[in-house]
């Protein structure tokens, strides 16, 4: 009788946590594994929190919403950066990061039953987008994108259903970093607003790209603010992972839903963590910007190293985030050789069944956390690992 | 076809940001609504929270459940001051929160469906428990209790369905101030036992007594870790409302799926309220002692005036939190008295709808951030507003 939940039953173990057991039972291991940079905040996040400690009642409960001083800089960023306007039609919510806006959106537009709602998500997927949608009571409905990661828009149209009530996408890609091209994401905006479904598009990695394309947010298309989630992190342009902050922009419609939701899981999001983010946001995408470009250099590197692997490994475009995701010719398991990779070369990567792949062999490579001085030799026990684990 | 989810439709608005709402429109009101105590965190919370700036990687994310360090003076805690011990069969959750641990209860132990896994509260019930079941996509059922606020276990037991799956407790009691009788706990702790059933123990406010009865845990009744999932939170003990940090003792069954839930909805508990809430965990009990004893002398000075309000006023037993919940006398509906006492007394108090009563007309009033200098002009105004009000 005393059981765990049927809903958490189909939801796999997180990955990147028991790949961290891993890397902690081998000292010295170097991690390819984490969704992190290698920098901290601004200085300017430290200086506004310690400032913040002053004010009379910073320790009382704030709103469910978000500081109305951090909402306006990030309606202010938004319109400079996204082209996003808030007005009378959309709403921002500040969460306890990217993953609880999520969760927020899902929970607000899908009912669980049987069978529940329908979400899409691309595949390879994000492995929590995946598991929030299931942690609902609804249904992630994965369609495969092509071999460069980017969405088929065919394939989304051929996936809807009559339960289907929205399309997720998230660009520049986790886990495949590749950036979606803006003409796509128009035809998906599009193909959300025909049908009736919301659109929620995945930013996180939004200041992270390496090609001239430019970035480009559904959100900013005239009219879409009805229908279209727009989900925002600091956790990585800031440096801010542990600190917990992201934020949504909403459809007005939904704002009492995710304000009822957010109040009951969250009550605020963490108000000292709240002022960090306006110091960071003063700071700007012009201080993310100098970070990213060392990322940039660390990139080229990588890609570099790993183009000269072997034939036995592909290695596909990604012009944004700080993924690749390596696909290997042979027929070992992606777990497999990610526990020899530790074991015995002393590196870390996360294999593609986080992602929903399968069966292939892929996996995925997280140059966030590298500095300069760290590549060649993290890049270099990968190379020599997969070349020893592979064609041995 | 744009539209919000059903079971957020069957969610109340919060009511407590629906009053912040209209307190922020009246300048120079006194808040008896929020459940914050008047004072902010220990010396040693924020000394340790500036100590871990300096570590390396404090901004990556950490452990999904919690660091070692928390997690150890948590045990130590539980231990000395629950009569908890943790051993093999159970495990200790650190949350964003108290209501972040309630829902990851929730989703860990119920399926939605139609009709979905039932959870039981006591009514007056803590309206985010009530909205964590509803969201989760299980249903609430609510047991009313005493006049006092104490459990019915006869009750209980006749409501248990083929599709319950927990029983629901908070002592001390928010919004009643009720103490559940040890005798009492240990029964429905028996019957969950018995019945194959969860209990959820929520002891947010566990060093908030007031009478000589000693306060019990059923977590640390032998045997109970297998089923008995007991939440804390240090909101209110340590003043830390606005960092959000909770924790779940869980059986080790439940493990996994908590762990699904949480690295899905936060990834990591922010790390910096970590670290203040350990140097808040190394203050202790004794610290927070020292502030109740001060919200004790505030709450005699309430109990006082308010039993001298008149006969239409009902002031019931509560030995803890700092809560009470008047029952009014009146044909007036609760939401009405409530504008009126913001709009015409400069006083902001709960309404009774908020906790599930109805039709009674019902107020809640919180104590807790009331200074002795304020009590006076807090409660004055109360009482002056309840009988212009309700005996005009």
């Amino acid at each position: 009788m005393f059981a765990i939940s049927q809903r958490l039953a189909r939801v796999q173990s997180p990955m990147i946590p028991v790949v961290g057991d891993l890397i902690r039972a081998h000292p010295g291991t170097i991690s390819l594994g984490q969704g992190v940079v290698h920098y901290g905040p601004p200085p300017q996040a430290l200086a506004r929190m310690q400032a913040s400690l002053a004010e009379p009642d910073y320790h009382k409960y704030k709103a469910v919403g978000g500081i109305p001083q951090l909402i306006s800089l990030i309606a202010d960023k938004l319109q400079r950066d996204n082209g996003i306007t808030i007005d009378a039609g959309n709403r921002v919510i500040v969460t306890a990061g990217g993953n609880m806006a999520y969760m927020n959106a899902v929970l607000a537009i899908t009912d669980p039953g049987e069978p529940g709602d329908e979400v899409i998500i691309q595949r390879p997927y994000y492995f929590n987008h995946e598991m929030a949608i299931t942690i609902a009571g609804a249904v992630p409905v994965s369609v495969d994108t092509t071999s460069d990661g980017q969405p088929i828009v065919s394939a989304i149209e051929a996936a809807i259903s009559p339960r289907t009530r929205a399309i997720t996408t998230i660009s520049p890609n986790n886990p495949t970093g590749a950036v979606y091209n803006a003409h796509t994401l128009r035809q998906i905006n599009a193909l959300c607003q025909s049908r009736g479904l919301f659109h929620i598009h995945d930013e996180a990695y939004e200041y992270f790209t390496y090609s001239a394309a430019p970035r480009f947010s559904p959100g900013s298309i005239p009219g879409a603010s009805n229908y279209t989630i727009s989900l925002y992190s600091l956790s990585k342009s800031y440096g801010m992972a542990s600190w917990r902050i992201g934020y949504m922009v909403i459809p007005a419609l939904l704002e009492a839903a995710v304000r009822k939701i957010q109040d009951t899981i969250l009550i605020c999001p963490p108000l000292i963590s709240q002022y960090a983010a306006v110091g960071a946001m003063e700071a700007g995408q012009a201080w993310c910007g100098e970070r990213i470009a060392s990322i940039a250099d660390v990139r080229e590197l990588v890609m570099e190293e790993l183009a000269r692997v072997g034939s036995f490994c592909e290695v596909p475009r990604a012009d944004g985030a700080f993924y690749v995701l390596l696909t290997l010719d042979t027929k070992q398991k992606d777990m497999t050789i990610v526990e020899r990779l530790v074991r015995e070369h002393g590196i870390a990567v996360i294999p593609g069944q986080t992602f929903g792949i399968d069966p292939a062999c892929r996996l995925r490579v997280a140059f966030g956390a590298l500095e300069r001085e760290s590549v060649a030799e993290g890049i270099g026990r990968l190379v020599r690992g997969l070349r020893a684990i592979v064609t041995e």
